[in-house]
């Protein structure tokens, strides 16, 4: 089975066999959500606590219906009217929280490390779900799982990642699980959002997206965060658009069979053409799909390896 | 029983058989209400989204009540704090919900013709909890519920729908169901708050108050909203207050088993005053109750016809 | 048992007997913790209404997860986003959440007496979760809690109170449960912050810190409020530290077994060094795992006074 882990922080500190271990158990949940009945009870009397810091509703709610597909109570504790509102420091309202006795605590915040600062104080399990710019790990492994099941095995497949590297956990997570599960990986951007030296990360760096998405496996389009349109990283969006934006034209030199990623949700027009979101080669709604699977393995191999039981 | 449909949009759309074994079912599920033990197996894995573009504490929580007996898994996805917030679309939002599996939406949105469009394109189903000032079907179903076992049946019966006709949803809808079910229905209010040739919807429209309430069965009064009330709609709200709020004087001229309606809140004081609204006539908090009845049927009729088993 | 209530408003009205009979329960309910699976059939179809006029995600959470361990169904009912917002008073608030047959209605509002009100007009039980300057039950109750776990007993121990006597419902519920209990009370404070004539409700005031926790059993430190530290209550928030914040070298005429108490969030190193508040003399997380016992036990009390049955 492979997962002996109290926490999923990264996956930065994943092996391969851990990787693999959680697709496959996320391929067996899968199958609960195209059932009649969409609950078995595997992790009933458990207590889940999503710990949100950033709004994030669609997360969230992944998290929250994996726990409950598995029976689990979930409870939802945002940052916004709660204690931290108050100056509570992250440590001190999640020490409270661990006192009612979750089993998993799922955390999403701003700074990065946050999620491991939890992990080293808290008895029960924490979930990285996205911290600052530095880790969405359920992301890359709902990537990983989408598209090894489109094309049947991992390794040996080329990526391209495309847009804001520099501040993207996304890409991070999504880096380093690939290069672990022996995919190679190219990212594109305009160079103020590619980070100096990120050759280190075993990456290529093309200057053009068309250079990127040339016969690769999969192309992967990020999302242009707010803050990045208003902020001085662009020229202007229309030039982002035209020189990164992914449109029909700009997947003439690309695969017949490449898969077109996206983590959501999509400005279209900006970062990914209309057409392209909504077209064949676009799995981005797979992509939600196995979220859920991804997160429904997560819970059940943090809590089954935390009990020791049959859980 | 008559009903087949994937969705509820509208009263509008609905035939009087569908309006019928809608009333019938609430009132075998209106009985659970009473129960000791509130809960029901019937929809016991099955996924219920609350998607609230506006705020309505009340209707979503009498959905997740709903939802909560029939066993079903809750979620509520508020767009403040979601992906809304980030500029993806209405559309987005629900496909990215539909891949997560869900077996019903119920969509609030302030945009008329919402529900519709995430009908058209959503496999699971969607119910209308209110769209701008389109239709509010629930409401009108729970009001008919709420005649109906009052009284024993709908047809003959007259009804006074008196305020903001205009802008109102809730008139909308109801005004359709109870033209359908074979009541006649008169409208009163503000001039500038009757929308001209409202007379093609088969109503009557009194110039004053104590006209339209005179000698018919029920009695609804709608809310005034805050913006109406700011608004050039009406030239104060003292002068509203008179002309078109309900007292114990201006129900003199009314039937002595009238029922008093109204979808709350109540604006005490301006469209009703206390004294009716905790009087012997009024219903309004068996509405309440009856829409969690009805909602109840709902969820109960659109997954139990959509997944074509013994829901 | 000794528990007839249909509600749970304040400590002032409780007989000693009354709080043993929670405190009984709560210990057993206890136990439901720590086991593998945390969820026990005994409140099964019957619903929670957390109503929430001010932010406080910790009390709501622990009442959401007693709840839920009991297997009600809970429902989060803010009044951020509700009828509250469109200007409906508490009373009709509460009458319409009662049209839908919750069981219990858990209150926190920032008027004192709000509770009561509802008491006195709602058929279904309620709790108050707090109330303005007024009371906080389950909060004194979690203490008293703590407190005989920890000493095995409550009759002839002593207390300190320290901090903002005058504006704490913490205060205010525990002078009254502890006195009831058998227990001396002293408090220290600003003299802007003890309220004159606070010695008729049964309890000693000391001029200064050092005075009020030598030789006590217990200090309660009580969380310095925001707004107050930004009025004119206090001459600075450093001065208030230098005098009523507990550090180590000022626990040094306490005893060796004192239990060092805080409702928190703590402001750390305002009236509360960090060292305090990590160290061995504290039981603050003990507090908060004892306040889900307590609040499983009210919701049990409550509705199985209520149903009359063996719920």
């Amino acid at each position: 089975m492979g997962w002996k882990r109290k926490d999923l922080l990264g996956m930065q500190g994943l092996e391969a066999a851990e990787i693999t271990a959680v697709l496959d158990t996320a391929a067996s949940m899968k199958e609960i959500a195209a059932r009649e009945i969409k609950k078995v009870p595997t992790l009933r009397g458990k207590t889940i606590v999503n710990l949100f810091y950033e709004s994030s509703t669609r997360t969230r709610t992944s998290f929250e219906i994996a726990g409950k597909w598995l029976s689990a109570d979930v409870i939802n504790f945002s940052a916004s009217g709660s204690s931290a509102e108050k100056g509570e420091s992250l440590l001190d309202t999640a020490r409270n929280i661990e006192a009612m006795s979750p089993d998993v605590v799922v955390v999403r915040h701003k700074a990065s490390g946050a999620p491991d600062l939890l992990a080293r104080h808290l008895r029960c399990g924490v979930v990285n779900a996205g911290d600052g710019a530095h880790e969405h790990p359920t992301q890359a492994l709902l990537d990983l799982m989408t598209i090894r099941e489109k094309r049947g095995h991992l390794d040996g497949l080329s990526v391209a990642i495309v847009g804001d590297i520099a501040h993207s956990r996304v890409a991070r997570s999504n880096i380093a699980g690939m290069r672990k599960m022996g995919m190679s990986v190219t990212v594109a951007g305009p160079p103020t959002l590619i980070p100096p030296g990120v050759e280190e990360l075993g990456v290529k760096v093309a200057r053009r997206l068309e250079d990127a998405v040339r016969d690769v496996d999969v192309i992967m389009m990020l999302r242009l965060q707010q803050e990045r349109m208003t902020a001085n990283y662009i020229p202007s969006l229309r030039e982002y658009s035209r020189l990164y934006g992914l449109s029909l034209e700009k997947l003439r030199g690309a695969r017949d069979d490449v898969l077109i990623m996206h983590p959501g949700p999509v400005n279209r027009g900006i970062e990914m053409a209309p057409e392209v979101a909504d077209g064949p080669y676009s799995v981005i709604l797979e992509q939600v799909a196995n979220g859920v699977a991804v997160r429904m393995a997560i819970l059940y191999l943090l809590i089954g390896a935390k009990g020791g039981g049959e859980a």
